[in-house]
């Protein structure tokens, strides 16, 4: 079965407003073993939607259709539908009756307009739509079964889990399982994951891979009869190749994984944070419970407040400048003391995209990291905007906690 | 001109990306005065590429593609496009270069893998990717000109403004200009403000809605000759009708509005976050130059932290507890006095998805403010995950300091 959706909208196609219909429809379809071949966006324009009907009648066979079922001018669908099919629009009883009820129940007049959403295709059936006044319609044409649905996202989302699954349930019964997982890696390149991971592909596995700055997940994907035990050896595999660049196969965030291992260790984290911002502890308590382990941060973006909440020696930053190992370090031991944390960490350097210097240019961080056997530094140069600087920090600082909780404590 | 765009990978029609590419290039050649015809996605298959490029190749004469141009196996665009144009794929010297350059300027290796990007269809011409390793090429056949592009959003966004738009310019330098202004609120729901806005529409403008939470923006669209004054007119009226739930009509965040305001009025601001856990300062030094008026933030998770960093009173914690109205102005006036700044800001919360009680149920929230003339608090009820209360607080308390600024200082 070649399922295609089309959905229609010159919001759309003029980028005003983002297709969240065709993103959840697909990974609806998908979940539930179905695979979605097209997917087509085309504005209010009776040309282009019959095009778009026309190429979907040929190739595919389901097609789900969204939008331009409202009562305003700009909303073509019905009509576009009944030319491409080659049958008369009529007033279609059912369907009147079912925009009089839903306009009754809102305590809202009819109007005029609201008449022109009773007219379907000769010969269509109707799709009753409960949750908003545009009624759908199915239509069977040369051996392809379309629907069209609304495109307001909860009704057409209601309408797709009230009709057109059910329908294909009943079509494809005994469907083959589909089943993904992802790996979540950081540190490693595409093109260095690609290199280690050479030669890993199996007969019924597709492995992709999807950047998600600055992670690279990678997704193993399988279809079929009975694929548990082949897609969990190739997520094996994968680890075993990648080793402590992996920090999740289960979809944790990396603040989760962190959480958790500090949780079992039952460690607690305090941090200082120059040129994050606050990022840092951001990340960390947006996981639920993370009072259970994270006791303070502290933003010392001006270097009195180093001095002041941290106990950095003034005279430490006029010497080796406030980024650099000395004052990061410093910053490290200062927020672990005053916290009384088992962990503290610091973040010290240049965002951008003003502030650097020839030896320390833009994207210079130092990151430090005071525990009870000493205190330690790293020097890292990040390239990217003044935002992605900040994200890299981070995600380095809460990569270097899990590595080290993992492996020193 | 036809202009269409195709966008490939499995992770889009599945569902597991929004595909913000298009989104993305839509907007700006809409604004740049083109229309997008059709966009179609699909997944990482030749066989759909292909049908993909022979029916954009039919009824288009600009086809925009992004996806497949990297390393890996599932990287399939060239090799498809090879196969539609009917020449081979050869090494690109330039493309190969422009790949080792790239590895180089990181201080990366070359990979095997990396080769593969530089096998390019015979005749192409070289796009230079200076973003990322991904080359991209232009290919002109049959009347209809190809562009094929990396998938990576920067890259993607990079290549279509260095290569696509000066293209496009040139060959049709007498469009209509088509002016969009897009006003920013933060205060008000979609349907309230469309009630407000209500007989604002003009002959000649389009009025959207776009919910970005967890703001509204509001765009005013024209397309013809001379269409700029009747574009401000009605800014000007939307701005009226709306009132300073508006904060922006240029584009710029919040947090830059903000950060504007307090870099006119030399005024420095110090922050003291528990349930926002960062996030308000993480917003703040978003925005360049924000030392100069951001002096210190405290996520202040722990009691304790409130006791020791900002001077609350332990039996004010224990009586009211810590978010309660008297701890949320202890903690500004505790920043304030510490950092010696001239506005203290203190956010004091329940983000959940535990800690609620009858009395202060998940998504209470205090905020406090603290300044030359005394202190304040408000206290508010948000609902939403515990990400979108954090936004909503930082967000909430961003717009007091914008307000109070307007009227109080």
């Amino acid at each position: 079965m070649n399922l295609e959706v089309i959905t229609t909208g010159d919001e759309i196609v003029s980028g005003i407003t983002l297709d969240t219909n065709f993103h959840w429809i697909a990974g609806r379809l998908t979940e539930l073993g179905f695979n979605v071949g097209f997917h087509t966006s085309v504005g209010d324009s009776k040309e282009l939607i019959l095009n778009a009907l026309e190429i979907a009648g040929k190739r595919s066979s389901v097609v789900i259709v969204s939008g331009g079922l409202g009562p305003t001018p700009d909303d073509l669908t019905a009509e576009v539908a009944s030319l491409f099919f080659g049958v008369p629009l009529e007033l279609n009883k059912e369907a009147l009756y079912m925009v009089e009820e839903r306009l009754r129940e809102r305590g809202r007049k009819f109007l005029e307009a609201n008449k022109k959403q009773a007219y379907l295709p000769k010969g269509a059936t109707v799709l009753k739509n409960l949750w908003g006044t545009a009624p759908g319609f199915q239509f069977e044409n040369k051996g392809v079964t379309f629907f069209f649905l609304p495109g307001v996202p909860k009704e057409f989302k209601a309408m797709v889990e009230e009709y057109v699954i059910p329908y294909l349930n009943k079509r494809c019964p005994n469907r083959d399982v589909y089943r993904v997982k992802t790996i979540k890696t950081f540190g490693l390149r595409e093109s260095e994951i690609a290199e280690r991971l050479r030669g890993i592909e199996r007969e019924g596995i597709k492995i992709g891979f999807s950047p998600s700055f600055p992670e690279v997940h990678i997704r193993v994907v399988a279809r079929g009869k009975e694929v548990d035990s082949l897609v969990s050896k190739t997520v094996n595999d994968i680890v075993s190749r990648l080793g402590d660049h992996v920090f999740s196969t289960e979809g944790e965030t990396l603040e989760e994984v962190v959480g958790k291992l500090l949780f079992q260790r039952g460690l607690i984290l305090s941090v200082a944070e120059s040129c994050t911002g606050g990022l840092l502890a951001h990340r960390i308590t947006n996981v639920p419970g993370s009072s259970n382990y994270f006791n303070r941060g502290v933003v010392v973006y001006s270097n009195e407040s180093k001095v002041e909440i941290l106990g950095v020696p003034e005279e430490m930053i006029s010497s080796f400048g406030a980024v650099s190992a000395e004052v990061v370090k410093a910053m490290a031991d200062g927020i672990r003391r005053i916290s009384n944390s088992d962990l503290g960490v610091a973040i010290s350097g240049i965002a951008g995209p003003g502030g650097g210097t020839p030896e320390k240019p833009v994207g210079t961080v130092f990151i430090g990291m005071s525990h009870s056997k000493g205190t330690e530094s790293k020097r890292y140069l990040f390239k990217g905007t003044r935002e992605e600087i900040k994200v890299l920090s981070s995600e380095t600082a809460l990569d270097w906690i899990r590595k080290f909780i993992l492996n020193d404590v």
